[in-house]
């Protein structure tokens, strides 16, 4: 049994993670959330209490903190008494914030996978470049850390957990595919950070198939679906976390991720590509002013934060897990549906946020009633994926399947 | 009779301005070159003399010139003795150089309108708020201004004064096309400036129709041609000087111009102004650093000046010109074909700066010899179309005509 939270991050998951863990301190305990700018920290503890968000009365902090340095982590995950650490600032702090965790003795949860800024795209599999090589340490110190627990990756993985335990004896693929089927209203924008969002599409794309990683460009591979409630969508194979790791637990499977672009997303995304417009390099105007010209495309598209209010439409995210049962085929399809407005009146945050934000909480929760306190380094599919679902079913994303027995709510 | 010609300008246009004059100096006299940057004049003089351009042995001397000072242009006009100046420089000094030669006796041409840095675009007639303000001016001192004798406007003008004149007993519209069916082998680029270049499409498109002046959009109206060499072109009605002055000279008549545009061009060009990238209002970074966004877009495209080497097709620039003669409906199209290539193995530049760079040289020899020496401000179709056309037959930019009797060479 653990308590008390402190949530590192004030972007737009970390405010939904602050709500969620608010509708559940009576589970979680005290709240703490701290980042570089402690106003964005205030801010949202702000929305959290004019949504009267808090279950029953307890503390909910904010503190400035620079999370690339381990001492001072440590020193406010001891402050704090945090003995759960939810982060979900940049993923260039991942490292330092697990090696504080580790040596603080506090469980730990992610969404994302850990990113060198100066990197664009890394040799696979990518956890095993940074994350992986503090299993020992975690295992030492008693340790949970949990990786990579947002939607996607995190809940995906618990999908494919799931129907490969409940529906197969043999597993051949798991092609997980992201249709965001929102309209934000806007000619142009990302859906968190351009500099984060832009570097999943700029470098090579890496899938499992075969038994070995294979590499294609963005936009080369794409695929068709009829998907449940959103209806015909185009997706492309794109580089994702969670690739690097369900191909290491299914190593027979082929593994795919698919991210579903509208023809003008991937139009505007080419042209500033080919212009040069989304480097990382500077340039020098003929002024003399050296810029990184992605820093000014950021500056010129929307903030993704103002795209909340005005976003409608849903998202549909699921697995579509092919095997065999008893020798015969066997396909299912896992997934959930969200809506953008609803995320919106419930924690004031758009649907890709929201979707990002509950399950680290609801890992969290599982941590602090000792069903996934494990005491080591885990991914999502290393952990039983039925509490997991069956509490996100509760908290706020349930999930369905639709195989030969037809499409309904998954019971668990 | 005039001598001695001062180029202003050191860009592609001046290049192909000075080897035209070099080509031409036994009738232009001493050459002179001027810019704020005196290496670039320095550069230019030395691809004259490497192509062994100079007709006759003569001066050619490059000089330092802040050319928004009217003193300093004064001053080296008369230091230098030029009698005639060429102003291929930003359309921004035009209305200092004019005055500058107003003030000093010399002879006045150049090859765009007067802007004004602050103002993407300005009401009709354009001439109105800047150059025929100074017709008074010129008059009293018996000064000779031929304005915008570029090609388009310039040449283009003539056409319509030719075929008015020629063929037919009253004009009803002029439309005049311009196509370049070149391919620089880039990604994207502009042809000249690209601060320059996007100004041309970011304001309103002003049409002469009706007798009234009318206003559209950019790439609103569409028209496809099927001409001769370039065939099948589509071309988009766009704002453009000649329609200020042609308007003014033939009230009756319709008078419009279309600029050509792949359509990938159009979508880059769409892309970036959607996005906010063609603004010159300064935005600010993340990190706090102010830029203008079209200044960078400057910096990551291409210098235009490095197309030229790589540059192969032709460009198709001419006029349909509508009326009728004897009571008959009439219809002519006259025209230049002009091709990249010989254009760098001529002067070594592209064709859009060498059909821009010949026809000022033209008007400077026809002041030289007296034809065009009228001591007064005058836009070329106020000036005989004729001689002009014939000698540009001459020097590089040979004229078509194409009617009821055929598409042939034009015979002054």
């Amino acid at each position: 049994m653990k308590r008390n939270v402190l949530i590192i991050g004030a972007g737009g998951v970390a405010q939904v993670v602050a709500h969620k863990c608010a509708q559940n301190n009576d589970v979680l305990g005290d709240l703490h959330i701290a980042s570089r700018t402690l106003s964005k920290c205030e801010a949202i503890i702000q929305t959290v209490h004019e949504k009267a968000a808090m279950k029953v009365p307890g503390p909910f902090h904010a503190y400035t903190l620079d999370a690339t340095n381990i001492e001072a982590v440590k020193t406010l995950i001891r402050q704090t008494g945090a003995q759960i650490v939810i982060n979900v600032g940049s993923p260039f702090v991942n490292m330092t914030v697990l090696d504080a965790c580790i040596d603080a003795g506090a469980a730990y949860i992610d969404t994302a996978i850990h990113e060198d800024p100066t990197k664009i795209c890394e040799t696979p599999p990518w956890y095993g470049n940074y994350e992986w090589k503090k299993r020992e340490a975690c295992k030492a110190a008693g340790v949970t850390a949990v990786l990579g627990v947002g939607f996607d990756p995190g809940v995906v993985n618990a999908f494919a957990r799931y129907a490969v335990d409940a529906c197969m004896d043999e597993v051949h693929s798991i092609d997980i595919v992201d249709i965001n089927a929102g309209n934000h209203g806007k000619y142009f924008s990302t859906n968190f950070d351009p500099e984060i969002n832009f570097r999943e599409f700029t470098g090579t794309v890496y899938s499992w198939q075969k038994g070995a990683w294979q590499e294609n460009k963005m936009f080369e591979v794409m695929r068709e679906d009829d998907l449940p409630v959103v209806g015909k969508q185009k997706s492309y194979m794109s580089g994702h976390d969670e690739v690097h790791s369900l191909s290491n637990r299914y190593p027979n499977a082929d593994v795919r991720f698919w991210m579903g672009f509208g023809d003008h997303y991937i139009n505007v995304f080419t042209v500033l590509q080919n212009l040069g417009l989304l480097s990382e390099q500077p340039v020098t105007t003929a002024e003399g002013l050296e810029v990184v010209p992605l820093k000014l495309v950021k500056a010129v598209l929307p903030d993704p934060s103002s795209l909340a209010p005005n976003y409608t439409g849903k998202t549909c995210i699921g697995d579509f897990v092919k095997g065999t049962k008893d020798g015969q085929p066997v396909e299912v399809f896992v997934y959930n549906i969200s809506d953008h407005k609803d995320a919106y009146n419930e924690v004031g945050s758009q649907g890709i946020s929201y979707t990002a934000g509950v399950p680290p909480v609801a890992a969290a929760m599982l941590i602090a009633e000792g069903t996934w306190d494990v005491g080591h380094m885990a991914n999502v599919e290393d952990l039983d994926a039925r509490p997991f679902l069956g509490l996100l079913n509760k908290i706020g994303l349930p999930t369905r399947i639709k195989d030969a027995a037809g499409d309904r709510a998954l019971d668990l």
